[in-house]
């Protein structure tokens, strides 16, 4: 079975040597000191190690089971949930007055990690509930947050987000789920949502599913959706649950992974539903919280990563095969392990490079979210609003790869399950689908973000890129800086021959938007590295703490510049080719 | 479920118009003209679409089941493997006098690619028993040859390959089963074999089992190896079946895919063995077949995207989901098909180019062996030798990731088990790791293809590179040469780097080695493109057959060389970076 040890030194090394969180100007910062972040990042520690990943596999080989039109979680669920609930994990960043701690968002996002690490299966029945509620919260009315909040808060009663229809996912248009207005100002919803996650489980009182339906009068296509909160069981005055609302679990589906989850088929049938914001602008409702779920997502792609890349690592120390052909390094051994093998370094450092860098791009993402609500940073907002597709597609595609990868160093043994590695892989796939497809993430970049307010958040971007290579004329950082200086240019010169050749034919920029979507995130990554190695450098100069350590990230960093910073030419060459040889082809010659 | 549609007319470009088979001067191929191919290919399509793909599904969903000793595979599978049988498929290549059909090897490939699509998993029961027959071929006694080989090729007895151990796959010099000679000259065999693919099941009267095993006095590591048959059931003089011979199955695997086929732990506890070839020469004796069976996994990887990216269009052209950017193309439609939009075309184009370009490098390299085996043409010998690790670790690496792709098409749907995409990406998985897991592949490749018999081999391959740059100047083909000329020009450049610099310190080259792989594959696949699109001309300057299908041809040929083929320029910049960040790492560090 695999192990987990949460990495607290790595992520308190990107919240205070790099992100420098204590000495942030962004409301509620200043509480976050490391003796308090190692509090609450240990504790989250504790729980994922001791109660989360211990059930990980059990859920994959078990999965969910519908019995009655009850989902029955596998076995040890509920009881580690149960843990999450009670150290009050998912009230860590939401309101005091619904339960909450008030806490950073990016808190929640530290300890997300480990979570999703341990056990991203379980993880999701409260993640969804966190989405849910920053739904409500946002969109909902007093009432309707005094009614369900506290008890979402405190995680008695999950949520869920019901968008998808068996013929429409992506082009929610196409939506036909009905809203009927009723006389006491409640809607029967009726029809059918696919692939909801948590839709039905064992685990909570009571589920609050949040459905995009369509009222009558609200037109055409998305612009006639609404969204309402359609309880399981109907909720008393009292707060005391009422009768079974008209919404049933009809199947759960078999997948590829993340079996601890019952991904369900919901059948609504006259459902007693209440509109959560203004009739008809459902859409925007329901993509107010888009920030956040899908920076949740890229984090579950590198968090994968991250505990595939522990047990590779731990495996490829363990096993003996092979010699180091620049002289035996285990005599006393039958064989050295495989570390010694440069091929497999290579895959450890593509590993690890990736994942550091995706922690501190997340994190710092995190931090934008937490600048942007907190203290209403438009220019904030306008930033992460432009990297959320590319921390959710680039960091979903690189983390599933690492996965793959991390499975290969176990060789065969990689592809028998009782060994682990094929579920982080078989898990981590799901990333790069769900909360948008990754080729929507890319359209969405290239498409709209890129474009947005007269391109000023990628002018935002490449202005914060350019100050982090002025801050420092520091020689040793030169040939890290240089690299990031060129990936830089290259996103420049595509966003250029995009701006030239998009005007004319819109299909030269979508045929390289998912190149567009990996170079930017190279170089996101590039500008973490940098960031990473100047924090290293500043502690080593100090002489505090572990040197190694420090050492090690410098290591890395140039691991990435000189192996996967280069990536950004491919994806510029490729960009370049425009449409032509991408639509030469006709329908029937497919 | 997915579909099947063998791709009978791509096969016979292939082999005609590109390989021009009917006039080669390897014996054999005069007898291959169209009509003749066209007869085998349309058996082997009918058989693979109407037999082996209906229970594809079934095998992935049932598994194989262990039930006191005996191994049940799944419902729907003798059925379909009796009619491998009964069309004499395993024989197609092997000589007359065992019951085969003494047919080129190219064409048990070519077959091969529908049958592997169709059911991968049920076709490697046969494919095994193939590579057995081929070992005893080579090594066996003609008493061997007499008491096996016609069962086997008639696939009443299947055959096994047993090398890995628990604590050694790549590393065989660590096996510890142990063969005692007895006193009538057989062997007594005692260990355990892990992952013996097709080790025990119910389709099969007797199953031969191929072991290697150390014979004492052999010495140390992979010198004191030697292959034994062990049968399962001990063959009388009168070819009747006697005792039950001390092998039984201990387990059987739980994998991420392949389920259908049985993936065994063997224990050996004094079996009855019969040694093959020399003693202590095993290693020699098993390695013999490799540039077949590698082939053979190359293919498994290709076959299964070329199956996922027929219902990834199939799928992009049925699903309506958005509008065509540059205007409805489905006015009557509530939406366009996913086919419009240029993400979802280069996903598919990604895919057919690989798909198509793998193809007749597979074929080619088929032709390779034919030509080393058939005339026993040296540098024939000496190429397929070069470029069996490229076929079997390109064409897996790639041919995943193309699976994963097409699954991507589908969204939500492709990680649902239902709609089949995930077992494409699951199936095709192992292929990446069996055989040689792929970074031994490319170990194989720079660490001994390279440099053997003094470069000659590489030498070769580049002379063939120019002279099919040379072969032509006609100007319509000049884009292709000269993208091909850039990329093998990478090669070189890598090549010469690793010359200049593995001298000195070999972990310079091992470190590029994978890298080295992938470039040399598209090189490859760039080679085997500016042929195909050749062929495509002159078909079309001849005005026969199918234009629209010449013209997909030159469409597609030119994706690659847009699209693809400059990943060369970035396996090249990491290839030069050598072994100092790779290495950089203390083991404490990771």
């Amino acid at each position: 079975m695999p192990s987990y040890t949460a990495p607290v030194k790595d992520m308190q090394f990107v919240l205070h040597d790099v992100l420098n969180i204590g000495q942030s100007d962004i409301p509620g910062y200043d509480e976050l000191d490391r003796d308090t972040t190692a509090a609450i990042l240990e504790e989250a520690a504790k729980l994922s190690e001791g109660a989360l990943a211990p059930v990980n596999a059990i859920g994959d080989r078990e999965g969910c089971r519908l019995e009655n039109g009850v989902v029955r979680t596998p076995t040890g669920f509920a009881e580690a949930f149960a843990q999450i609930k009670e150290g009050g994990w998912n009230g860590l960043d939401l309101p005091e007055e619904f339960g909450g701690q008030n806490l950073p968002y990016i808190m929640n996002s530290a300890t997300g990690e480990f979570f999703v690490s341990a056990n991203m299966a379980l993880n999701m029945y409260q993640g969804l509930t966190h989405g849910a509620i920053s739904a409500i919260l946002a969109h909902g009315s007093d009432a309707q947050k005094a009614t369900y909040l506290p008890k979402m808060v405190s995680l008695d009663w999950t949520g869920t987000m019901n968008l998808t229809e068996p013929h429409c996912g992506t082009d929610l248009g196409l939506i036909r789920t009905k809203a009927e207005p009723q006389a006491d100002g409640s809607y029967a919803i009726t029809g059918q949502k696919i692939f909801i996650s948590a839709g039905e489980h064992d685990m909570a009182e009571n589920i609050i599913h949040l459905v995009l339906a369509k009222a009558p009068g609200g037109g055409e296509g998305t612009k006639g959706i609404s969204l309402f909160i359609v309880p399981k069981y109907m909720v008393n005055e009292d707060g005391s649950l009422g009768a079974r609302n008209g919404v049933i679990v009809g199947n759960i589906e078999e997948k590829m992974g993340i079996h601890g989850n019952a991904t369900c088929v919901m059948n609504y049938d006259g459902a007693t539903g209440f509109l959560v914001g203004d009739l008809h602008k459902g859409m925007r409702a329901m993509f107010t919280m888009m920030n956040e779920a899908r920076l949740g997502v890229g984090l579950q792609g590198y968090a994968q990563a991250a505990v595939a890349y522990e047990n590779a690592v731990a495996y490829a120390k363990d096993r003996l095969q092979g010699r180091d052909v620049t002289g035996v390094k285990n005599p006393e051994g039958a064989a050295d392990p495989l570390l010694v093998h440069p091929d497999i370094r290579r895959i450890l450092m593509d590993q690890k490079s990736f994942v550091e860098g995706a922690r501190a791009f997340t994190m710092w993402g995190a931090s934008l979210i937490d600048r942007a609500h907190r203290s209403t940073d438009a220019e904030a907002d306008g930033l992460i609003s432009l990297l959320t597709p590319v921390i959710k597609g680039f960091l979903t595609d690189k983390g599933f790869d690492m996965c793959v990868q991390a499975q290969q160093v176990y060789g065969g043994h990689g592809y028998i399950e009782e060994w682990g590695m094929s579920q982080f892989a078989r898990d981590a796939r799901i990333a790069m689908i769900y909360e948008g497809a990754n080729g929507v993430q890319a359209l969405d970049l290239v498409g709209r973000k890129l474009a947005q307010d007269g391109g000023k958040h990628v002018m935002a971007f490449f202005a914060l890129v350019k100050e982090e290579i002025a801050s420092t004329d520091d020689p040793r950082l030169t040939d890290l800086r240089d690299a990031l200086k060129a990936a830089s240019k290259d996103l420049q010169a595509a966003g250029m021959f995009f701006m030239e050749r998009g005007m004319k034919n819109p299909n030269d920029a979508l045929a390289g938007s998912t190149d567009f979507m990996h170079l930017f995130g190279h170089v996101c990554l590039g500008l973490m590295w940098v960031r990473m190695a100047r924090a290293a450098y500043a502690a080593l100069d100090a002489g505090t703490g572990d040197q190694a350590f420090y050492q090690a990230k410098l290591a890395t960093a140039r691991y990435y510049m000189a192996r996967q910073l280069p990536a950004t030419a491919l994806h510029l060459a490729r960009i370049r080719t425009g449409a032509d040889t991408v639509m030469a082809l006709a329908e029937a010659d497919f």
